[in-house]
């Protein structure tokens, strides 16, 4: 999908809410940077709050607009909120726009937020810290390996357990199951679970995405006392499963976990806790592509 | 309804289209100018040219731009269009832009568009010839009178037939016929035709509305007798039936028109031939409005 393509899909979702149309397309055609990405009702956490959407959402520089319009939102349908991208948005800068306002205090409110947006993007470009969008690199593993790491804070996410796998050592052209090895660090997993409670497991994240907890619905007992015996498993990159922001599948890199043994043998619930954010990335391994292909059949 | 309601409304019209909805904000959103009214989706006929839509209409500047989806569009159904405010677009300038181009250069397309527009505003700022958008006075008989005339080319429509015969020296709280007479010039007649195939009438304007055609659907050769004696009817101040552009019904001034009384003889066919474009308005003149309340009874 190109920019323009994208960007009308995102603008399109607004179209049944003529206020909502109205600030968001003003917002991009003011910025009027090919390089800045839009995400329009974005599903978020925030510490001590609700899921919440935020009406538009820039991920290059974790900044929100909310558009106020007079009477509460809600925020769709249980099941649809269930697999979103849901991320956490602690930190990031939340700007308010009050549809309300007459229209030339509305203009000028949203022109305001324009101008942050820009500081904003200034103070990380300065930083070097801007990456233009780019929808052809950003889910394709190649740049990622080029970059050397992949951070959770940073908007990583793929179409395909292959493109996430590859991103490790692998060369997969397809990969299915829900698990795989590192190809480089022993002893590191790649997973790809649904975060959310589903037809075999139970699995939830924090809202501050610090801890997973999983647990099988049929024998979950039997599970457990396997599972606590297979160290080799302990130690997980994870790609959660979600619906993106136009619907799509994609897995969203949470960071690197670790099981928490005691408390997951005391509570009957594989509990992992996030140790980093940011990992390392591999070019190919030839040897380990062409040997070991091998599916972990564990499926999540 | 104040101009924020009225440009949501007319964006909310482009909303099940991407691409329109795309380009109509952009050229909104990057003229930024809250003194500039915008119709979309606008009824126009040229010369040589079938009636069609317009994307995008600018009537202070008579400027309109049409947007290339790379498709044929459809002007929508025959009853819509049939009452619509089809404008005549004879000397209007048409910008075209090619939605099928890239981005950047879709961007380009329209930044380029809204330059001419600027231009273009210049022009009549700098002549004297270009008048604020204001929502509360342009269909408010007041600010006619104000003026001191109204012009078919200025885009003069009302909500009510009171407010276009209260141009005309009456002082109306309510009128309902058809006709009513000119309070100030003596054998002027206001008229609030359709000028469509109704239930009653064959009435037809031409496409470079220069002529009206009238025949009565019954009796019409009776109609056409004692019409040619109403020699006092012959001469009419036009304010054609239409839905607006977001579907209202409103009167359009089309001008000054007189019967051409040889070839309604001939063709028994009441036939109108335009005789002005710009009339003179006239403040409410007390005596009349006391005095000549009195409704002319025929009905169109």
């Amino acid at each position: 999908m190109d920019k323009k393509e994208f960007l009308l899909r995102q603008i399109a979702k607004t179209n049944k809410k003529s206020y909502e149309n109205y600030v968001v397309t003003r917002v991009i055609h003011k910025l009027d940077d090919s390089t800045v990405k839009f995400i329009t009702q974005q599903y978020v956490r925030r510490p001590q709050k609700r899921r919440a959407l935020t009406d538009l959402y820039l991920p290059q520089i974790s900044f929100h607009v909310e558009i106020d319009e007079g009477y509460h939102k809600s925020i769709g349908e249980a099941d649809k909120v269930r697999e979103a991208d849901i991320i956490d948005a602690t930190g990031h800068t939340i700007a308010r726009v009050d549809a309300t306002l007459p229209i030339d205090e509305l203009n000028n409110s949203i022109d305001g937020v324009v101008k942050r947006i820009r500081e904003q993007i200034q103070i990380k470009r300065d930083l070097q810290q801007f990456e233009d969008w780019n929808p052809e690199k950003e889910h394709n593993p190649h740049a990622h390996i080029e970059k050397g790491y992949m951070d959770s804070d940073e908007d990583v996410a793929f179409y395909r357990h292959a493109d996430a796998c590859n991103c490790f050592g692998h060369s997969y052209v397809q990969y299915q199951p829900a698990l795989a090895r590192h190809a480089v660090e022993k002893g590191l997993t790649i997973w790809f679970p649904k975060l959310y409670d589903n037809a075999d497991w139970h699995n939830v994240i924090s809202d501050d995405e610090e801890t997973i907890y999983e647990r099988r619905k049929r024998d979950n007992d039997e599970f457990i006392r396997s599972y606590l015996n297979r160290t080799d498993r302990f130690k997980r990159l994870v790609f959660a499963r979600v619906r993106d922001s136009l619907g799509s599948v994609m897995y969203r890199f949470k960071g690197f976990y670790e099981v928490d043994v005691e408390t997951s043998r005391e509570t009957f619930t594989i509990t992992y806790r996030r140790k980093g954010r940011r990992v390392r990335t591999y070019a190919p391994i030839e040897e380990f592509a062409r040997y070991d292909k091998t599916a972990i059949e564990e499926s999540t």
